[in-house]
């Protein structure tokens, strides 16, 4: 097996190849530049692509890996962590083993790889909550929120290393889609419209949400819907998806509690110079100002945790609890392409969520 | 005058007395105490509470006289901060040279010095604001805002320990009234209905607005109209008044600029069990993201500058724009009593702004 071997050959290797391809910089995009290299996917453009990636994904991948060799408190010795850690390097592998890309042929089978990368680390993210977990059984009582800090920062740092391989790799691969969309250049549509996306992605959380409580509070979303702009529908989906599900079961729960009606939840798309900001409303009885700290963290979870001792299923079904890492990665990829989430909540009435996505698209990528 | 008497005696001063008292520790007291001591104002209660602040009050003022001596890029020799550094050595001097207060004659002629003290320290605030101004046009074009940070943290601790000060004489000689109001124990009401308190403010806030614009929005307050708590009617009036007169002039100036008609500016009162949430909402278009975090900063006033030469005259009528401070003092004032001031802009749609307000009352006076 491919991870058993990158494993047991690692000391030799982080101390050589990893080593030296994780100590070279990052080269950062912009969602502009993408849109606009991406316009034209001539042959020669898709080969240089190719050739970018070839030299960008194994310096992004060699310096996790050494991160995730380096964790405070044993983290990098749970199994969870080290299996993550092995998908890394195999990736790494796969890349420093692939020959120079020359031509179309090169190219298709390079594409090829890269998407089957994609696929090994589609369950990196419950992975690591696994080893999280498991290290926060370990240390409890002793456990200390600020001990953790340090974890905090590493997984805010991986995480959004991960969405920036994760769209490197997408982008390239979407690009040789022979009939796009209209308007679409890979995974970016240039003519985007908020309102269409926060509904359908309203409409998909409901549907969790009456799956699990047989009935789903309203959503309205207000704002201009002819108003577009470039950006990810992928992205925007899951974000406006996890906040919504957020506040439907914050709605849901207060109003089973109460007997009351469910108040409808509320979305205004607001379309600035600098930034649209979609923001995210309920009444479903907010949290405490002192509990809204613990929001952003990986470490806290609420909801009780769904990940069996084996995190590889996970992805069989969506539920509305998650296992709490929604609210900070979803800030992370706001933030990927410039924007951010701010949350803040009228303990005793709802919550307000709002998500600032840059409009310009020319804020590189932010690459730790 | 006095004032001259004390700069010219200051360097020995400064060196002897201040120094020593500016040494000692405040000491803090929560809303919640003062409640508790205020609600039996005896003899012998306000013959103490005078011989705590007999003690007390020159320990906060000598700290903010030996800062004020001490401010980078020369602030501390610009006349208005020189005047104000007199008055707090002449409060200073004015205190120290009060015997001790043993019976309620001592105590009476304690309460008339101090309101008198709290009377000189009116214009405090227009006064510094008066001396950056003048460091600004000095320093500039080589001013970097960066530079400032620590006078804006200075005037933060400044301001704070002001509001504290000034909390202190005002409950004491509150205190002495022969006929309060039903519930209320000196300025705190013990039965503080949030929604009427914030419809007055609006009130207020409007009228000026009216004054200056010849028209102003509507202003709606939601809420619990029987909820109340124990607050200070007189400190929640005043930081809605800014947010509103801050809500007012966006949309109203919105308006003017697009013919559409003004709309309504929305207040939500939320009774929470750790925070009482005051949210102020506009659709005055809002502002960008980049902005936002200069609203709180002492340094970057966009309104015109309302100061004339004589900084003594300002309180001859409050406008629309005042000079700049609203905000960051409102924020002091809210995190006085262990709440908070947030504000979240939408660009191209509005503001809202978030008063939190700490229901228990228990949470310490910050004093820095």
């Amino acid at each position: 097996m491919a991870a058993r071997k990158a494993s047991e050959g690692l000391s030799k290797l982080v101390g050589d190849e990893v080593q030296r391809w994780g100590s070279m910089k990052p080269t950062g995009v912009s969602l502009r530049y993408m849109m606009e290299f991406g316009s034209r996917p001539t042959e020669r453009n898709l080969l240089r692509s190719a050739q970018f990636l070839h030299k960008e994904l194994p310096i992004r991948i060699a310096r996790r890996a050494i991160e995730l060799e380096n964790l405070p408190f044993g983290l990098s010795e749970k199994p969870a962590v080290l299996k993550v850690r092995d998908w890394y390097l195999d990736s790494f592998h796969d890349l420093r083993s692939f020959p120079e890309v020359k031509d179309k042929a090169d190219e298709l089978a390079f594409t090829q790889m890269i998407k089957m990368i994609k696929v090994r680390h589609n369950n990196v993210v419950p992975a690591m909550a696994f080893g999280v977990q498991h290290l926060k059984k370990d240390l409890s009582p002793s456990f200390v929120p600020t001990d953790f800090e340090e974890i905090h920062e590493f997984l805010d740092r991986f995480y959004m290393t991960r969405i920036g391989i994760r769209m490197l790799i997408g982008q390239h691969v979407a690009l040789h889609d022979p009939d796009p969309e209209p308007g679409c250049v890979g995974q970016i549509n240039t003519k985007m419209s908020p309102m269409k996306v926060a509904r359908a992605a309203s409409e998909d959380a409901r549907s969790i949400c009456f799956r699990e409580y047989g009935s789903a509070p309203e959503v309205s979303v207000i704002g201009d819907p002819n108003f577009t702009f470039p950006y990810v529908p992928s992205h925007l989906h899951l974000m406006v998806f996890e906040l919504v599900k957020n506040s439907l079961r914050a709605v849901q729960e207060r109003c089973m509690d109460s007997d009351k009606d469910a108040l409808p939840i509320k979305i205004i798309v607001a379309d600035g110079i600098e930034d649209v900001t979609i923001k995210i409303s309920d009444e479903g009885g907010g949290i405490r100002r002192s509990g809204l700290s613990k929001i952003f963290t990986y470490l806290y979870s609420t909801a009780k945790n769904p990940l069996e001792e084996n995190y590889e299923g996970v992805h069989q079904g969506v539920t509305m609890a998650g296992y709490g890492y929604g609210l900070p990665i979803t800030r992370l990829y706001a933030r990927y392409f410039g924007g951010d989430l701010q949350i803040i909540s009228m303990e005793g009435y709802g919550t307000d969520a709002y998500l600032h996505l840059s409009r310009l698209g020319d804020s590189q990528e932010p690459l730790p």
